[in-house]
């Protein structure tokens, strides 16, 4: 029996509308295949957002047909029948004698299906071909002797920085379940409660969602307490909350692969004067760093108006402020710091991402998703932009 | 101010003895420094289970020296110094400008730490070097042009499938964790509940744990509900259960890294006689394999136990009934497939996936997660292995 169709995260059209933006892309680079293998870009080419990246896959784009070939695992082939608008014998899936397979494995599946789609001979484009494990590089080249193997870098991630009116709904809809997840926390964090049992209500937020749209996903959350105020990536940990302890928090709302990022502090009691200090010259910064944003203004100029206003508090942060946002978290292209030269366009969207681990016991975070609107700047995320005292 | 050491997952002698063992193997292949890139691997040597793999780190271990010494960003070095034993000096952290910078990286980082630690002349180990980034394994080819590169595949891996006392007491309180969300599950799935309100009780209990041991982190999680029992990997979706529905939960607790993975199927309502004769030849299928788990057994053995079980019942299960399991679910060693001749060892443990995808809009769900004894088998999770109706 076959699957029928899931509810769709976009419509055929807007797919189609990515895909075109690609063949263009394509058309410029002279390749008549691009083999695409990052999750997030198969997830915006397709729609497909099944958990499956850690076994070989790859969407095949043929400038020469209307839809690509989508190549993976034939377990995971009836998710994607039911997650994307490819139909059947536009999903191909490769045989479970490929998995834990040291002689053969996906990768050969992939190549096969290049062949099959008679694009052997031709100029053949791989996503990030120097981020592909060498011995799958190796093997690209032996198997397609007489194809012309394009590095094609990072051409899908670039396109997918500006969004469409239908995406920036659904990351406007990830950023409501962010705020929502924001304030649970301030509820529910509290003297001798585990950081176990609050994280449990913060990311039961996040999977419930807010108004009426559910989380469809988890991305990664961190919640740094006293004394790990300085660390930036730890989950959370076995231990208690107490009176004084200080708790920075990164979470971000998923719907359909969307994420929109925040991280807030909070103060169990009154937050010391080196605390509420680093607060204020944060948020200076912060809304210095959103009112450059407009068209033309470069990731660089964000970066130099948020570190000038902070340094007026004699304050440093060494890290980037922050990043493209969209799906799966963190897109790998434009970085907000000095020196960035890309420019903003409208619809593009970032996480402005301010956490500063200042000492090695002592950090702060504060974060918001935001769009570039056609004058300015529109905040995605929207939790009370203060140190929460509990 | 420096911060503390956290409350550590194992003491110090646990992590040497730990290294004792690479070291040994370091030897036999006549290598001076093994680079240790995978996040699992390094939380087996040294303790780490921040959340900051998606940047390049690596635990570089000198034959000549006690202790490894752990290389990564910067902002990622105080989290390293709270959760292992590794002291100032031995952690490393690399500067920021660093990140999305496409002349300099922190692979450069790393290959600076091999030539302070003098062995940039000598011959250096890095693990899986073949599924490093063909730029990246360039470039420690490049920058490294007197040592003498050795590929070690997946020596840590091999070494850790045999798990010692103290990791056991881990893993069963992560398998209790495990069960503890299935039977959560029985509780809140009914109809009319949305799928994501569910998730949000489940996973609230893999945080909270069980027997007051909490979570550490979450797991991958998959809920696979009518019509989509046939997919394998989905996260859960937008819909509401219904009377009729069917449900595939794949979840497991996790602790300090160490995974204990559990499948069980849910039927709201009575299960079709099809389910039904599924979940019996499954059932039977599992108690044959675990019937067949003994030291000098092989992988091959079990899988042939079950595959033999269920044909009897006129049924074929097309994937691989499991994987070694601990640190991080599948660990990339040996599967418990046919042919497969990897020899079973006291304490290794694995998770007998028994998920059975038979047509792309029915599949079936069971597995557990078990230990091999000194002459049989220890099975981790203990849920009821039943087809549970709601």
């Amino acid at each position: 029996m076959t699957l029928n169709k899931g509810l769709q995260a976009f419509p055929r059209t807007e797919y189609m509308r990515r895909l075109s933006a690609v063949k263009s892309d394509m058309a410029e680079r002279e390749v008549d295949a691009l083999v695409v293998f990052h999750a997030s870009n198969i997830a915006y080419l397709a729609g497909y957002t099944a958990q499956s990246a850690y076994v070989p896959q790859a969407l095949v784009i043929s400038a020469h047909k209307e839809e690509p070939t989508f190549i993976l695992r034939r377990m995971d082939a009836p998710a994607a029948l039911h997650q994307t608008f490819l139909e059947h014998g536009y999903v191909v899936g490769y045989a479970e004698n490929l998995i834990g397979n040291p002689e053969k494995d996906g990768y050969d599946a992939i190549i096969d299906g290049i062949h099959e789609l008679g694009l052997a001979n031709r100029s053949v484009g791989l996503e990030q071909a120097a981020d592909l494990p060498a011995r799958v590089l190796e093997k690209f080249k032996k198997r397609l002797p007489k194809a012309r193997i394009v590095d094609c870098d990072k051409t899908v991630h670039w396109i997918r920085m500006v969004k469409s009116d239908l995406e920036l709904t659904i990351m406007r809809e990830a950023a409501a379940i962010s705020d929502a997840a924001i304030m649970r926390a301030a509820d529910v964090i509290r003297p001798g409660v585990r950081e176990a049992d609050a994280i449990a209500e913060i990311i039961g937020t996040l999977a419930r969602g807010a108004n009426g749209k559910v989380g469809t996903a988890l991305a990664q959350i961190s919640l740094c307490s006293s004394p790990r105020t300085g660390t930036a990536h730890i989950a959370w940990s076995d231990d208690v909350f107490r009176n004084g302890s200080q708790i920075n928090l990164e979470l971000g709302g998923k719907r359909h692969g969307y994420c929109a990022g925040i991280m807030r502090t909070f103060s169990i009691g009154v937050p010391s004067d080196r605390l509420r200090r680093v607060h204020e010259a944060e948020v200076a910064g912060l809304e210095a760093a959103l009112n450059t944003v407009r068209p033309g203004a470069t990731c660089s100029d964000i970066a130099n108006a948020f570190n000038r206003t902070i340094e007026g508090f004699g304050l440093k942060k060494e890290s980037r402020a922050g990043y493209p946002i969209g799906l799966n978290w963190t897109e790998p292209t434009a970085s907000i710091k000095d020196g960035d030269m890309t420019q903003l366009k409208p619809n593009m969207t970032f996480h402005l991402m301010l956490g500063n681990w200042i000492d090695e016991d002592f950090g702060y975070a504060i974060s918001e998703t935001f769009r570039v609107t056609d004058s300015g700047v529109e905040v995605l995320t929207s939790a009370p932009r203060k140190l929460f005292q509990l």
